[in-house]
């Protein structure tokens, strides 16, 4: 018997499809899943925080296989884990659709000024002039990251006009390689953050790259909030360098009530909530992972392997 | 010389592109709009208010060309306007770009619910879980009116992985006839109002329509207000048999502060601005406006004309 160990809340949708050859364990809190990790085979160890989990994972010397729901592994020992030859699989495009859309959503909402709307609607007020008069139309955003988020982003944005240029290791139409975007950043009127979050792109958007964008340009970090120099993206908004900002993730999260940002006129806070924006996200997972059960049975590879060494 | 009438805002816009046999007269107020119009051959006479300029293009007994920027010619005299032989232009589809934009942003925004969102943020709370829990992709929208706005917002949607369906008078791939929409229209998570303002399209959507949808479904108008009615779309809202309205357009506009439905939580109201939400719409009516004056100049076929028969 394989010993799979995972949370409690998952067990309804995962138990009745399990094979056989499969113990399950279900750890309803976190002082479970410690007692619990040493023994697992295969580890579904998804917990709110990642410091626990990551806890779980050193632990766990039978480890063979880790899974999770969630597509960033930063937090998670990575390297030991490719000492001990564990694998690891992520859920890397299970959010994608949502987070595509809220990207997008985002955008046509700082175009259009859709904001002061709501709060007009709230205060029965019918303005006369739209607060908002940009075009996504004819409009020109760059992608950094092309996984399956910055793939479906440029694709609807294709859809609406946008002229879109991607960040991407191998050259190619509407493509700028890691060396040559930074030269070109101030030709864009959004630049939208959808890379990992890693060693590599951690503080990638700082003071700099900041300075280097046009004053209207709106920058749109559904990554990580460690990708950009927040004190440096503050400093800018606050100078009128930049034209906004949409910031699904901060630093820290939860962002402080007395943060600067939750404040500035020109500044979306959306609470990393655009992944959550769905109905699906469980469903996806256990498809997900039951398909690469089979897999792992069969001794064949995984999908959505992690690069242990890369991070994602 | 031939004599047009014409709003002096637009004038330093247009008044250095005129050719040699116009002369322009501008008129400063609804007064000597009234004054000149007798006189015009070629009138541009767009006011906010359709009352005036109505009586205005019954005053101009001279007149052989009317234009005008907006796309909607409900509330002028069309038949007189037949009987004397006058040509109409008019502003279709400059306002579709935005208008289209403004749609997919409202069934962006009705999906993931970011008006909360934006309501906690101005109370600088991190709200844990998504408001609005919805994906566009793979959902099920009908589109009414097949114009320019029409179209585009059937390629966004597509984009985004909605399956489109609209309703034209010529069977194709993924359309219902006049006399087919009504029975299907269970089928739809979203319906878009995207016709002209006629008496064709006066109340198409009333209590029985809006019973047929299904009681999640989002009713979206960038039509006329008057294309629904509006009594059975509050009592629809209110019973919950409906999932939500984004209304660009209301009876009347402006809606009383008092109206019931300012605060219904389920229905946005954006005053009548998805086509003001650019900084292009005077630059497009004054390229096309002069592309016409020559093709008028030359006896050649205006483009944009409005058949005042059917209304659009």
């Amino acid at each position: 018997m394989t010993i799979l160990v995972m949370n409690a809340l998952a067990a309804p949708l995962v138990q009745p499809h399990l094979p056989d050859w499969i113990e399950p364990r279900f750890f309803r809190h976190t002082a479970e899943l410690m007692e619990m990790a040493p023994e697992a085979e295969i580890g579904w160890f998804d917990l709110e925080d990642t410091v626990p989990m990551a806890q779980a994972v050193r632990l766990a010397t039978k480890l063979k296989w880790l899974t999770s729901i969630y597509a960033g592994v930063d937090g998670l020992p990575l390297s030991l884990m490719a000492e001990r030859g564990v694998r690891m699989t992520n859920g890397a495009g299970i959010n994608a659709i949502t987070i595509a859309e809220y990207v997008v959503m985002g955008m046509l909402n700082i175009a259009k000024g859709y904001r002061e709307v709501v709060r007009a609607q709230d205060r029965h007020e019918w303005l006369t002039d739209s607060p908002g008069k940009l075009e996504l139309a004819g409009s020109k955003a760059l992608i950094l990251g092309y996984g399956e988020i910055g793939q479906r982003v440029d694709r609807a944005l294709t859809g609406f006009g946008v002229e879109v240029t991607k960040v991407r290791r191998s050259p190619g139409e509407g493509t700028l390689l890691p060396d040559q975007w930074r030269a070109r950043l101030g030709e864009f009127d959004w630049v939208i953050l959808a890379v990992p979050g890693t060693a590599e792109t951690e503080g990638m958007i700082g003071a700099a790259e900041l300075a280097a964008m046009k004053p209207s340009a709106v920058l749109v970090n559904v990554a990580r909030g460690s990708v950009v120099d927040q004190d440096a993206l503050v400093a800018a908004l606050a100078a009128q360098k930049l034209g906004g900002a949409f910031l699904d993730v901060t630093t820290p999260e939860p962002l402080p009530a007395e943060h600067a940002l939750w404040s500035m006129p020109n500044v979306h806070i959306t609470m990393h909530l655009s992944g959550r924006a769905q109905g699906k996200m469980f469903r996806r997972a256990v498809e997900r992972f039951l398909g690469n059960l089979d897999r792992y049975h069969r001794g064949e590879p995984l999908t959505h392997q992690v690069d242990l060494a890369l991070g994602y």
